[in-house]
């Protein structure tokens, strides 16, 4: 054996593990564990301060750092997104927990989900004014009942009997929450005037506008290969008649099973009708499609072609994740596994 | 020209519009134009009396005729639903309005959906005590308001401003029903006291069985050639804590699009974790499966791969019926666009 044939096959052992360890390496940067949303909407860079953007992007990390530790400790991705969506249900920037909307009654009126991908189990609240965390609430739901989904009274009855922290309505007061409620009464009241007349003024519902909504969500992977997804809001600011919008129900704000999870924000009514979620997780089970080709169709498709406007998280069981939306910005972040956090609020 | 080529050009030229018309008539009366349930269950001919038999078959006909008329008389498959559903919500027999089982508290909380195919509009309401016909309500929700779903005291407020008929809790009491629901209180305790000290016996639901269920649906197929569905029920016997099952759930227990049109009955919790009615749209619009395919694949293979049970009810775009259920019986029943009524019981 020459020296330089010794030389290829020196060369070639200790190029190969490095090589692995490298490319090993390269694909774990890209493999995403986490991904959250805290809403999407007219969110404008014009109208926002330095101060309210720093907070903003101070909570996302939060709530995906609280997420991501669960999953490196190896625990389970329910954990993980129950985790970090209560962090944003506790924080009063965003539409859920405290901090939610106001309905025209004045009332904070909440829904929650939360989706097990592995084994598609399921639970979800809806109408809740009393329990502190409505996405710990969905989760009891889920493990303590043999039901999916449970509304208003019955559902806060069986959360103090699961042992949920019960609130004094009052808890979820914030007084910039009150004040846009003021300010939507009196536009929606304008508006009700001009249309006068209109066919559109016989419909009794609200005037929907995306400064009126907002939602939160998470959707993990866990050391397991299992998602979840979870999903919480306060609705839109001014509803009436008990409206639900798509965040508590099951295939549509939310969903997870062995392939992708899903939480959606944006103009419930359209994305009821579209029955968002479940539709992402069909185009890519039955057509193939990419975890970023079907949310697209979804949201930049489907949602607007009937007139709505919104966006999704949506994170599949090989780390890729997807965060379409048609709204001017979507609070929203992700967290890989090496611990690396993003978080974004405008279009890139 | 001899007399034999005469002949032939004579009996071509006359069998050929024979043949046609033949054909076509052969072809109408394969098309359906609506086809409805009345819940899925343990329904045994053994357990069941001529009169009783008797009874259930022509108050299916009759919502299969009143249906057929509207369609007939080129009305919308939206009216045609709605007015088959109120037929079965005002007829004891079934468990939908007037004849909707007991909650746990001695209450009737009713749930409903309606869905226009052609437009993808939607309506639903959950856990009202006080509308007479919850149908008419979720088609008011679709029509009148903004919003897709409405639950409990604000949809009856919405059903009221809307001018639906609103009743005394009292009118949808019925003898049947009230005791029922003591009789499955008394099986519901003795299996507590059972499972004591079992895990199971720690969730906080009530125990499902299939004697607990059944829910009422129509879909229609009008001569525009649009596709609506709709779907009413009271929901489970000893329903506890503001249960909603999937019935009012729209891409759940109800469905309908441009190709296919969706009503359920069954364990409701399993048909949400499913996303029935939408997988069953999907599995077509996707995958190319027939109708009958499509919702064999789903209610033989899926709901029971989690331990669910149930039936539902499907009729695509070109008239193709499908009513596949897994229980021992599904009142049930279709019509053809020649008037033909057939109503089913047991499995054929």
């Amino acid at each position: 054996m020459n020296f330089k044939k010794v030389r290829l096959i020196l060369f070639l052992l200790l190029s190969i593990p490095s090589y692995q360890v490298f490319s090993q390496e390269a694909k774990q940067k890209q493999k995403y564990v986490m991904v959250i949303h805290g809403g999407a909407g007219t969110i404008l860079k014009s109208q926002m301060t330095p101060e309210k953007e720093k907070a903003y992007k101070a909570a996302l990390a939060l709530a995906l750092e609280t997420g991501f530790r669960r999953i490196k400790a190896g625990e389970s991705s329910i954990n993980a997104v129950e985790a970090a969506v209560r962090i944003m249900e506790d924080s009063p920037l965003f539409n859920a927990g405290k901090g939610a909307v106001f309905t025209n009654e004045g009332k904070n009126e909440l829904d929650a989900a939360i989706m097990d991908g592995n084994t598609l189990m399921a639970g979800s609240v809806a109408g809740v004014t009393t329990i502190r965390n409505p996405v710990s609430a969905a989760r009891a739901v889920m493990e303590k009942s043999e039901h999916v989904m449970m509304v208003g009274k019955g559902a806060e009855k069986f959360a103090g009997q699961a042992g949920l922290e019960i609130v004094d309505p009052k808890y979820f007061w914030t007084k910039d929450r009150w004040e846009s409620l003021q300010k939507v009464k009196r536009q929606d009241s304008i508006k009700a005037m001009e249309g006068a007349g209109e066919k559109k003024s016989l419909k009794l519902g609200t005037e929907n506008r995306d400064s009126k909504f907002g939602t939160v969500g998470a959707v993990a992977l866990d050391k397991q290969g299992n998602l979840a997804a979870a999903t919480s809001t306060g609705g839109m600011t001014n509803k009436k008649y008990g409206r639900v919008g798509d965040a508590p129900l099951i295939g549509i704000g939310t969903y997870a099973n062995k392939l992708v999870g899903i939480s959606c924000t944006g103009w419930g009514e359209f994305f009821i009708r579209n029955v968002v979620a479940h539709d992402v997780a069909a185009l890519m089970e039955y057509k193939n499609k990419t975890v970023e080709e079907a949310s697209s169709e979804v949201v930049m498709k489907k949602v607007p072609a009937l007139g709505g406007d919104g966006g999704l998280i949506a994170l599949d069981r090989d780390g890729n994740v997807a965060m379409p939306f048609n709204t001017a910005g979507m609070y929203r972040g992700t967290v890989t596994s090496d611990g690396k956090i993003e978080v974004f609020i405008y279009k890139e």
